[in-house]
């Protein structure tokens, strides 16, 4: 889901109520993220294409690989690299080498993404078929002897180790001054060792026949709150030398907002509209993941309730009719409200941190914004 | 492989003829190889115990995972390390600041065995099963509920990213001044790009039904001889701040010697004894690799060894006696015999390349043995 999907055909965001900063409308914030995600843009289109001359010219599938990185590394949300720069603006002033730095942050998305979606064996990213099917089909054009399926899948880790380097590479050659850095490294190792081992908790968790909503929202926390929001902003901040109270705030922030984000994505993946996730309708649901929407919904069902959930994600292929029947077991739990609920609640929270905040104005106008903006419904 | 069992049973080497530098007789060079490995085994061994306690601590599995890296990471051989440390002794004093930059080599070489293994689904190593199929039967015996196997496969490749990331993290905290990271950097960006490359490029290769000599040797130069010998010595360098002609003649050497290696290693592949390789007899013929022996084998073949060979690669399960005779029509073809003299052409320009240079003695020494000692028969 792109910002620009996320902001066509909603209505206007009300005026933060909570802030005094200088976004009181969505226009005005529509139009900066527009901005900042045209820079980052093209810092990641230029920085992928030079590597990829640099390392990747005489492979064999040279060209192949150069097509498929240029395209999906820039083809994301840009909400890390976002929150990494309003922590940048949080303690110094708009810089190009800040943009490079947080466009940084997206390079480890494509990183994560590139690899999750090998070991969930999602089909399909962004309304296309997932990388590692992709290298699978041009191999198979190719008409090379193999498992096309299984080269598919260690062609697309080894482009992801490639997007993990590149990441730390283009945050050192920023611009950034070398004491800037130095305060940014100790946080971007915590974002990326955190997402490891926030990935390999989900592997076991979606192996457990059933594993607590408790867990499922500590893996949350642990992989998607802070690495989306929390991390990043404390990245940006870090490398501005914000002081403690700046970072606390925004760490706190982060928090809230990174979990709300989670929650929403996890309503997404069993209501949202294929046209909105770039999923199959009920994509979580297909895959068997045991999200926080999913996990509520076997604590709070009914036994009658519980079987048919029980029933439905033991049958081995499941159609779309499955698919209606299912989301309405699960909304008859009360699971879906109770989630909007705790979105609702950590939003609420989250804003009502930055209106005590001394972060300036234009940071906490647009975080203030930013709070609803990517937990809104779309469905 | 250890450098201990390389060295144990092995005759005296000779005296280093093209050498002026200490290390005339093999014990010394053993006794500083012993000591240096001790050094960088006792920095990886608490790198690794205190990253797992930092990240690792609250997944489930913790304790088996850190049992597993803390074991697996200090495990190697060290070559990589070695190397590292002499290009930085060909322009600075010892220094455990540049052992501890040294060490990082090794958490690197760690990542790309764990997630090697698992794209060529190796069964074993160092004579144990690999990481990937250790993880799958921890699954299985936490009766998780799902496929062990993939778990394995996906774990092993979190824990080769979280040593990816770790590697960069020593080598930064390492407590090498600023100036001297800063010259190494560029070469580590060079040695991580081309090593995920190298591996990307010979997915391909066994892919295809008959890669060519050249082709299997291409690989061999970006994946293994530069990666192995070359790199690590150009970043030992860098960092110590030699100059272009030492930097120069370093890289001739490791090219060269890196080559010999591989090839050492393919032939061990084939041909090497279990408790010398870890792996089972015929490794490479079981897994199919296209090694630089086994694709020579078939471009050297006559009509009837070639149909032969290739019978015998087509077959789906092959016993020991199968491996016997696949080894005896390999070796009828002449193919051992050329690769030795590619080994041995390789190793004695590298020594005629140390004997001009103006490389400290003890480090000209020390490379001149370890040209031979990396590459010399040990069946």
């Amino acid at each position: 889901m792109q910002v620009s999907q996320l902001l066509e055909g909603q209505p206007a965001q009300p005026a933060a109520t909570t802030a005094s900063g200088s976004l009181h409308a969505a226009g005005e914030l529509s139009l900066w993220l527009g901005q900042l995600r045209q820079r980052v843009a093209a810092v990641l289109a230029g920085y992928v294409r030079d590597r990829c001359a640099e390392y990747v010219r005489d492979v064999p599938g040279a060209g192949f690989v150069t097509d498929l990185l240029t395209e999906f590394v820039p083809g994301g949300k840009y909400v890390r690299s976002t929150f990494t720069y309003l922590g940048w603006l949080s303690g110094a002033d708009e810089s190009g080498a800040a943009v490079r730095a947080a466009a940084s942050t997206e390079l480890l998305h494509a990183f994560a993404l590139l690899q999750d979606d090998v070991m969930d064996q999602s089909g399909t990213r962004r309304g296309r078929p997932a990388a590692h099917l992709r290298l699978a089909e041009w191999y198979r054009s190719q008409g090379l002897d193999g498992p096309a399926a299984r080269f598919g899948e260690s062609a697309a880790v080894l482009l992801a180790d490639l997007c993990l380097v590149w990441a730390g590479q283009l945050l050192r050659d920023s611009g950034l001054p070398a004491a800037a850095l130095a305060r940014g490294w100790p946080r971007y190792d915590t974002l990326r060792g955190e997402l490891a081992v926030g990935q390999f908790a989900d592997l076991v968790n979606d192996a457990r026949s059933q594993p607590s909503l408790d867990a499922v929202l500590d893996v949350t926390r642990r992989k998607s709150g802070n690495y989306t929001v929390r991390r990043p902003l404390e990245l940006g901040a870090a490398l501005a030398g914000c002081d403690e109270p700046t970072l606390a705030v925004l760490g706190a922030y982060g928090t809230l907002v990174g979990e709300a984000f989670q929650l929403r994505d996890d309503v997404l993946g069993v209501f949202g509209r294929p046209d909105v996730t770039g999923k199959p309708s009920g994509g979580d649901l297909r895959e068997r993941k045991a999200t926080s929407v999913v996990v509520l919904a076997t604590e709070l069902a009914t036994p009658a309730q519980l079987a048919g959930l029980t029933r439905l994600s033991r049958r081995e292929v499941v159609d779309e009719a499955d698919i209606l029947y299912w989301r309405q077991l699960i909304t008859d739990t009360g699971a879906p409200a109770r989630i909007e609920q705790m979105i609702g609640e950590r939003v609420s929270t989250a804003r009502g941190l930055l209106a005590g905040s001394g972060l300036p104005g234009f940071v906490r106008g647009a975080l203030d914004d930013l709070a609803v903006l990517y937990t809104d419904r779309v469905r």
